[in-house]
């Protein structure tokens, strides 16, 4: 397979190169590839078919940035890249912000071969080799994707394969009942044993290499062991055993929690329960089970820790889970480049000598991620969202890079390397996860959001609901004490970890609300009090919009018209939504507290 | 037609008495009836076939409670007494909580012959005689009924028609667009007055007798004149003289207000907007236009003013709309008996010489309400609510009727007169809506309940939204000033009204915080503070629950077993959602304030 057949990132690729040299690298790892330059053109080493597919982009995006190949080897951090769609099979997409499924309509398959094409080649190039397709919350409909619907299942597989993609299937635990009529879904219930097993059978005969399954158990109302009184080990090893045979693996979230929780009861804390779940468990999984954990304790809020659970365990395979598709970060409304952070995940301290970086790879043998992705035309929704596809599969496949790369690079492939264009632009994607959390909830305060939807501001929706989320504002304080005298959530962290955050004047600022109940008074470094601060990052926030938009204006003459106009569009809607966020957050402590704004500007009553 | 033919209030109807002498009684009101006994019997006397049967169902109604038929004349204040249907045919009930509907199931009409004939002689007995089956939020599917749709609903109004109930259609103002293909709905072009024309026609060619039609326009994102630059009575008259030749009426809702307001606009006042949309076109509606309008300027809530639209236009046909289902008090599963609510709205004042009650039957020309019955075995979903349905229909035949008489009447009829359990059951019933008030949103507190589905408590949860539903608690004070200070919505009253509502120290107590904005140590008559007295209610509002539990036990023994457990489990719901109310009011308000309970009942923090 020449070259050729890797589309570049976004289906770039003009001016392309002399056919590179492929030559055999068998001293090189699984999927790597060594890129060189001499007199004879281009030479691309690898030991796999796949890390001759890989280095076929990079030399392609050498070629487009303008970089010269710098013969080293480039392979993966961690052998499975994997993408979660959230695809319905009725075609509607849970979080989806890009239009409908690529995959699905109507309760069929049902899609368009060569765009499915395309999409595997844009995620092939991005690293990504693993690919579910349907919603973790597994519909009596999509739970057939390993029953009746597995034949045309099989059909897509088939289009993923040549770009070294591998499918998943999300299944629902309770199958055995639901579809196979059992009485029960326990497993440890031979039939239930034998069942998962001939399903196993069957699936792997019709996609022989399918990835395996995923699975959501017991986590928000899902059928799961724990309500058969088994553990979470006894219900995904009955699944790992099914797939074993086949060389399968089981993908088993961690989102497990009590999501029926009253908010009267101050002990029972939601980000606790991860590590209340699993880390007891550790070493009961068997080897093809990877625990999928959310990279932070609560659900993908702009500002959480990172989870404790991720590296705790030595005994248990484990994927970090991200969400490309932003359900709480602006949903493809707003700006809002992931990489920036994941870069601060990625980099923050897991105890006094280690990063989560230094995890990946290691401890934590996979990456996850939910997809943003839909069957609007440009993917994404919002055009410069497709950077934080890009940028998932980069870091995924080196999380040794910064956003400030990997934006540097999305760019250049998508725009071009044009400074005047570039330099902004990155300017402006770089500095926007500041901007959204300044308007929206800073200091690590978290849900206040507005309930179902999740975009926008309301400050107390999820404040007297079941779903665990709670800041407990009051006239004179705000936030959850996650100390020791607190929930005592910190003491599921490394000891250096637990000093760092117990203690509110050496707690990292951004995570002040997240772990401590502060009064309004409360004194930030800057000097600052804390309500001010709220205040001043609230005024900061829509200004940070406002220069958004004189950037992207500026940059009109530099643009594709069909990238400035719809963009532009977009975030004049941010602005509204930065507007809102900034009076609602505003009013609701002015309201609360009555102190008004030190510097005079204009709060609502 | 025999008097068996109409079956008692709640298939009751066991020792019939000897077949009554039906005579003729031309002098008496159309649907009237006088009833009276001599040595031969009873004789029920009237001048028309509907008189005849209203007749029959009192005399059933006599012997059951018995009484003595006192020989006066029986006749209806309204000639119009109407339920609203809030069915989709999907099969769904808007606010339904009752199960599904009784008319639709997926997309078609689907129903059991049996029991809507059933269901007939029900609301006939009651005194309803028109019925809207389809919900005024009306989808392109339900459009339909008027199109192809229309032979299956004329099956239906045929087993309506012996029981005196004409049918209505809900239909969308912008049919001629959606059903009919024109370009517009502009009420005044002459093609889309051609189309209703002709719809009008072929409606009445297959159900001759239908009442009219209903409309929801320029309502929560539903088509209207008003996008069209049209008035309310240019829209409502295109309609009016479609049916006209066919004896037809429309009812025009006036829910017309901005739901997509600016909670930062402290100008735009919702309670404002149906006065003000529809006072000044008095006298431009077409005398067969009926305006439905709520009875309180806001949506059914637990407490409000009387709308003040209601009476106020002199040459306009008007119809009060009441809410039987429980979509704000308590959705059938908290005992409610609306009776009591309606009693106080008809016997509030609304200038200094007059009640609501002696509108009825003058400016206000019918009576209206949304349905609380589904296909659930017993109509209702709670067997208590039973009482609202039946209540409702007494009330619109005789608004001087105590909510003591009807809802003693209902006892009787349904379990009984045995005064052991007569009584007690009355007595928690006519509590039931003070109780809810006091342990939900007291003294007019609007708005402080979930978004989307309405149950339970969320005091901020439509505080930043767009619907226009503001209470705008602060650390000093909540409420909105409705006097001429403020949003000058008092001034749409009488000014005896004006006067009584403008003067906080006058103020019904019980309204106080829908129209003033006070600070929390505003002293009641009590000699409490306003916030005293939103503790205090709260803690009482459960005491009361558990009362009624208590109650409900002790009359165990007298109650079918059918009746009395269903009524228990709701009962203990009933408890868990008062405590929960109960709990995150008095929270909220400590959490804003700091003043504990002076009595020191534990408030959560």
């Amino acid at each position: 397979m020449g070259y050729s057949e890797y589309d570049m990132w976004l289906q770039g690729g003009e001016g392309l190169p002399p056919e590179p040299c492929f030559a055999a690298g068998p001293s090189l790892p699984p999927e790597g590839f060594r890129l060189t330059q001499d007199a004879e053109g281009f030479r691309i080493e690898s030991a796999d078919e796949a890390g001759r597919m890989y280095g076929s982009y990079a030399l392609q995006a050498c070629l487009k940035l303008g970089k010269q190949p710098d013969g080293s080897v480039s392979a993966p951090a961690v052998p499975e890249r994997i993408l979660n769609h959230w695809d319905n099979l009725t075609g509607e997409v849970e979080r989806g912000y890009s239009g409908k499924s690529l995959f699905f309509k109507d309760g069929e398959l049902y899609y368009d071969p060569g765009r499915i094409k395309d999409y595997a080649r844009l995620l092939s190039s991005a690293g990504i080799n693993r690919v579910c397709l349907n919603n973790v919350n597994v519909t009596p409909l999509s739970a057939r994707l390993i029953t009746d619907k597995l034949p045309d299942l099989a059909e897509l597989a088939a289009i993923f394969r040549p770009f070294h993609i591998k499918l998943i299937i999300a299944v629902d635990f309770g199958s055995p009942v639901l579809l196979g009529g059992l009485p029960t879904a326990d497993p440890l219930d031979d039939r239930v044993i034998g069942w998962w097993a001939q399903a196993a059978d069957r699936v792997y005969e019709a996609i022989p290499d399918l990835a395996g399954f995923l699975v959501k158990a017991d986590s928000e109302f899902r059928d799961g062991p724990a309500a058969m009184g088994r553990t979470q080990a006894d219900g995904a090893n009955v699944l790992a055993r099914a797939v074993k045979p086949h060389g399968g693996k089981i993908w088993w979230r961690c989102f497990v929690y009590n999501c029926e929780q009253d908010w009267r009861d101050t002990k029972t804390d939601r980000p606790k329960a991860a590590y209340d779940h699993f880390f007891p468990l550790d070493g009961s999984f068997d080897a093809n089970v990877t625990l999928q954990i959310k990279h932070g304790p609560s659900d993908f809020q702009v500002r959480e820790p990172n989870s404790p659970l991720l590296g705790a365990m030595k005994h248990t395979a484990q994927a970090m889970e991200l969400q490309i598709t932003q359900e709480y970060t602006g949903q493809q409304i707003d700006l809002y480049a992931l990489a920036v952070q994941w870069e601060e995940i990625l980099s923050a301290a897991v105890s006094g000598t280690r990063t989560m970086r230094s995890l990946i790879g290691e401890e934590i043998g996979a990456m996850a991620a939910v997809a943003n992705t839909g069957n609007d035309a440009n993917w994404t929704g919002h055009t410069l969202a497709q950077a934080n596809l890009y940028a998932f599969g980069r870091l995924a496949w080196d999380p040794s890079l910064t956003a400030k790369e990997i934006l540097s690079d999305w760019i250049g492939l998508t725009f071009g390397t044009e400074p005047a264009l570039r330099e902004p632009l990155l300017g402006m994607m770089l500095s926007s996860r500041g901007t959204y959390e300044k308007y929206t909830t800073p200091l690590g305060l978290c849900w206040m959001v507005n309930v179902h939807h999740h975009y926008g501001p309301s400050p107390e929706g999820y404040e007297f609901s079941k779903w665990g989320t709670y800041h407990r504002a009051d006239h004179k304080a705000v936030g959850v004490d996650r100390t020791a005298n607190g929930t005592g959530y910190i003491q599921q962290y490394h000891p250096f970890l637990q000093a760092l955050y117990e203690d509110a004047d050496r707690c990292p600022e951004e995570l002040l609300l997240y772990f401590h109940r502060l009064s309004y008074d409360f004194k930030l470094k800057s000097g600052k009090t804390l309500l001010q601060h709220i205040y001043d990052t609230h005024f900061e926030g829509v200004e940070d919009v406002t220069d958004f938009m004189k950037t992207w204006e500026s940059l009109k003459p530099l643009l594709p018209e069909s990238a400035y106009a719809p963009v532009a569009v977009r975030l004049a809607r941010q602005l509204e939504n930065a507007k809102e966020w900034r009076d609602v957050i505003n009013t609701y402590f002015f309201r609360k507290t009555g102190i008004p704004d030190s510097k005079g500007r204009h709060i609502y009553r």
